[in-house]
């Protein structure tokens, strides 16, 4: 083990364009391919035209091919008769050839067939070459078609097979060498079949090779190696000698004890850059080896992946001259102070979606440990090195991840979690158009404070009132004085205590929890959870002061899950849902309702409209049923506050 | 052959809507894929995680794994001293699961090692749980990653493989089956094959395959089969049959004499719509078989393009939860008179670029039939049916083919027509970043006009003043009288009369012309070689009164070769090197001046600044002088005017 030592590291701007510069020459060789295959491809030279279009003259439309000179003069008063029996008149289709001596074409229309279609009447005249292609009119053989550097699409295919040119010369797409290494890494794709303690699914890879696809590469992701130095030198020194354009080298970035990359990089070739100032990214290393691009790729995931888009993208399309698609900006009103240390330009991945006239954006956990951070976003903050941060309020541009479209439709959850609103999201999904639902977990209430600030279409609930037994209304009342919200019940569930199988601890009730050998794990303070065990506790006549575990606090019914199975607490308060998501036993403590809170003024529009279908379709209340610990007995009743 | 009779004809959104109905529950069904070739599918299914990620403690960070109690209370005044040999602190990297008993990790960059590392001091405390990634941290086992309908990106296959998913279940792509009608069709998949007379090339099949899998489907190209009732009737109950799930005809909607494929759509099944509003696209035909879509498509390339964009695309991307990108518009200047006869919405391919802070734009030509008309566009210009077109000034919205970047750095180039445009065309896509050169054709005058009213960055121009003998200068004084521009020699080339290989009508000057038994192509008036010709019938005391084809005019160098060749007519003035493309024989008539006009405000733009440092280097010249009639010897030169 040592210190993180980055020798070279730079801003993001500095090391690409040191990046750039380095690989400023480097192109793909050429390739000839069917014309039928070459769309989203680079012309590597001029294409010519080896065929005229048309290569004849031919009708541009259904009618009678002519001689102009025939008809001048034809009007409404003066008629003019042409006797097809005479060869004056000639029947032709649009595309065919127009019959020798024919200069012009009659529409169809504009004939009046006359003694059994051997006379043919004329009211107007037709000029030469009316309503005749004439050869060559499209492309003409020889012309250059498309210069170097040209990205081909579909009518391009088209063009290319109608000038005669079945195959075109193209750039060939780069090939990347992917190179997981990682002791502690072992191979997914069994299904089923769980890590052993210790090891981790190695699952960048699959990641970055979808990333270098889509920058128009061939992607290879070699066996996991291990993280040694010799093995890491022997397997690099073989990918640089192999046809690869490029090498990632992934997670073998972690300036750790397991860190022989950037020295090997540095013995075979030449070390770039050296760490850059970004978060996550920072333990990017870009080198050179035998004149082929060598990236060291961090571990972590959101890491793996900024690294991969801010570098490895832009390099692969520059090696074929491809534009990359530019990221789309919106502006939105910021939810939450996001301070920043400084020193590191951060991307945090947002939440975001349309409240009214404005888009407003909340943040996701900042680790870039957390893949879902970056699946469950779609927008990106930036949040420049020289920036301490944003305050709440403050109107940020974002990076767009999603479709604006989608964006636009996103409805905001923010609360109280319960495992039901994600089978919401799964019916909004399925819904024409599709409502992303986009939650995010503060507890009951954060959600009505959410509400108040105007930061959220809809809070989840579950605040019991100690003094009255009701639910929600009375904070309703104390925070919301006057907005004119909806509150909505959506399901009665089950609290209880969550243990594991076979209740070892033969836990019963609150009293248990002060047991010295009981160790506790909570909800954090503003959660209707955390309410409802202190309000359990209160009626116990008990005291939270001797509860082991009272202070260590999660913020979803699932991480509480999480911490009684994985040993960390004995015990902790949470619905049956989640417990039975992981097989653990759950002894009843409740009932509880959980209710939806919205402002009024979005009930009628169509997003939170097809919410409130489902809420109130059977297939939702069954699905809901089904998990067990849940009543849709007063689902979508509005209660009155 | 027949009337057009469209008994079915909607406009645009009608049919669009209609097909959309018909359709609305048509979803293709699902596969299970491995989730590492998931990019871009779209779930079938809500997905769950099998696994938590982490699936165990992880330490976050290089350092060293503690119990937490054991740092309370220390600070720089009160160091704590922990002991390895009593394992009160145990190396651990980044990943590494925490050891047994351990619940923190302080930063390897926060201790200090004494006693030959037996001894470790530390100044700060650390809190529970601190720099660990504890288990279901990302992911907890059994939680809903994704809901149905969700398209997966790159992310999504790393977070996939990490909650233990290596396969996923996502819709099946649509299979298309695209069969080309038509007698006069032939395979162009041979190279060089020259098409006999009257046959074609069949390209569009290869142009729908591409728009089908951009749009996520698999398209299957069928044979050209003949236009004949009962082959395509066969050929379409097998495709029913079988296991597409679309079905396009190519070509066979056209309403000529060979159009069966509306009475055989009507026999096996229904036809929606017949005939659409559009222009190009109208023959498109909507039909359903056997619960499938049936499209017809029109025969002409952009009109099949134009009606596989609005309704083949949006549907296969509708059978699958695809959304499509959504076209972006811009706002530019029109540059050009366009009237629109109403009834129709048109579809015009447009030019555009930036001219100082306003986009322009210029139509290219009307018709369907040229597939090059939507290959050089760069935008398009949708007239409403409701409107009777737009003047040149107005300001109109235009959707965007190519990247906005790419439109920006477009210069426009309008004037004559000189094949060395092609070759700087050719050498500014090669620059970084690269200039699309795109020219328009309408004759030296035309290119002076636009100059003067702001609608082109550059003007090529070779207008001879009979009075003096000098090139352009008068007629800049004349038009563009007090406009700062700069005139600047582009090359020198041969004019002269294009024949007939072996000049079988003996041509030898413009005398030659008048002659009875010679046909001759002309220019447009405005441009420079029709002022050439004048000049030379002037000198030479004649009369173009005389002239066989003196009003039959093209628009550039290689439609009159063009013309020549396909004996059209007897002879045309232009330049070398069109004659030489087509193998036309050559009787020079003189050498002329060939310019470029450029307003001197944009001489320091970077495009054209790229633009004057390809005129003047050497590998531009070289390839000048190797086509043949042109000299160099003045190029970038700037002219005194």
């Amino acid at each position: 083990m040592k210190r993180k030592i980055y020798l070279k590291m730079e801003p993001l701007d500095v090391a690409r364009d040191i990046l750039e510069k380095t690989f400023s020459g480097c192109r793909t060789g050429e390739e000839e391919i069917p014309s039928r295959e070459a769309d989203g491809r680079i012309t590597s030279r001029p294409v010519g035209a080896r065929l005229s279009a048309p290569s004849f003259h031919a009708a541009a439309m259904d009618g009678l091919a002519v001689e102009a000179a025939h008809t001048f003069g034809a009007s409404d008063e003066t008629p003019v008769t042409l006797r097809a029996a005479e060869g004056q008149a000639i029947p032709v289709n649009t595309g065919q050839p127009l019959p020798e001596g024919m200069n012009a074409v009659i529409m169809i229309e504009n004939v009046l067939f006359r003694n059994q279609d051997r006379e043919i009447v004329i009211r107007a005249p037709v000029y030469p070459w009316q309503n005749v292609r004439k050869v060559g009119e499209d492309i003409v053989a020889t012309e250059q078609l498309y210069p170097t550097n040209h990205l081909l699409g579909p009518a391009d295919i088209g063009a290319l097979l109608t000038a005669g040119c079945p195959t075109v010369w193209v750039r060939r797409k780069p090939r990347v060498m992917i190179i997981p290494t990682g002791n502690e890494l072992i191979d997914g794709s069994e299904a089923d079949i769980a890590p052993p303690p210790g090891k981790t699914i190695e699952s960048n890879s699959g990641m970055l090779a979808a990333l270098a696809a889509r920058a128009g590469a061939i992607p290879t992701v070699s066996p996991i190696i291990r993280d040694d130095y010799d093995t890491i030198k022997q397997h690099l020194r073989a990918a640089v000698d192999s046809e690869a354009d490029m090498i990632m080298i992934n997670a073998g970035s972690s300036a750790g004890s397991a860190d022989y990359t950037v020295r090997i990089i540095e013995e075979l070739g030449e070390v770039l850059i050296h760490g850059v100032t970004i978060m996550p990214g920072k333990p990017t290393i870009l080198g050179v080896i035998g004149g082929k691009p060598v990236i060291g790729n961090p571990g972590y995931p959101v890491s793996s992946l900024i690294s991969c888009e801010q570098f490895v993208q832009p390099l692969l399309a520059r090696m074929q001259g491809l534009a990359l698609p530019e990221k789309k900006l919106i502006t939105a009103v910021l939810g939450k102070n996001m301070p920043s240390s400084g020193g590191m330009e951060e991307f945090r991945r947002m939440i975001t979606g349309r409240i009214g006239s404005r888009f407003v954006t909340l943040p996701l956990k900042k680790g870039a440990g957390a893949i879902t951070t970056i699946t469950r976003a779609n927008t990106i903050l930036r949040i420049p090195a020289s920036s301490e941060g944003e305050n709440k309020g403050a109107v940020v541009a974002l990076e767009l991840l999603r479709p604006l479209d989608q964006v636009e439709r996103t409805i905001l959850c923010t609360g109280s979690h319960d495992l039901t609103l994600d089978v919401i999201h799964d019916f909004l999904k399925r819904s024409d158009p599709a409502y992303p639902l986009a939650s995010t977990h503060v507890g009951s209430l954060g959600g009505i404070m959410a509400v108040k600030s105007g930061m959220t279409h809809v809070a989840g609930s579950h605040l019991l009132d100690p003094a009255t037994g009701e639910y929600n209304t009375s904070y309703i009342r104390q925070y919301l004085n006057g907005q004119d919200v909806t509150l909505l019940t959506l399901v009665h569930r089950q609290q209880g205590f969550m243990v594991r199988s076979g209740n070892p601890k033969n836990i019963r009730g609150v009293e248990d929890l002060l047991r010295g050998d009981v160790t506790f794990v909570n909800r954090q303070g503003g959660s209707g959870t955390r309410v409802l065990l202190d309000y359990e506790l209160d009626r116990a006549g008990l005291s939270a002061a001797g509860i082991r575990g009272y202070d260590f606090e999660e913020y979803t019914h699932m991480s509480v899950a999480v911490a009684v199975l994985s040993g960390k607490a004995d015990a902790g308060l949470g619905i049956m849902a989640a417990a039975r998501a992981l097989q653990l036993d759950f002894i009843p403590v409740t009932e509880e309702r959980y209710d939806l809170l919205i402002p009024t003024e979005f009930m009628t529009t169509p997003g939170i409209m097809q919410l409130l279908n489902i809420i109130n379709s059977n297939p939702f209340k069954k699905k809901v049923e089904k998990m067990g610990g849940y009543s849709t007995r007063e689902t979508g009743n509005i209660v009155t506050q």
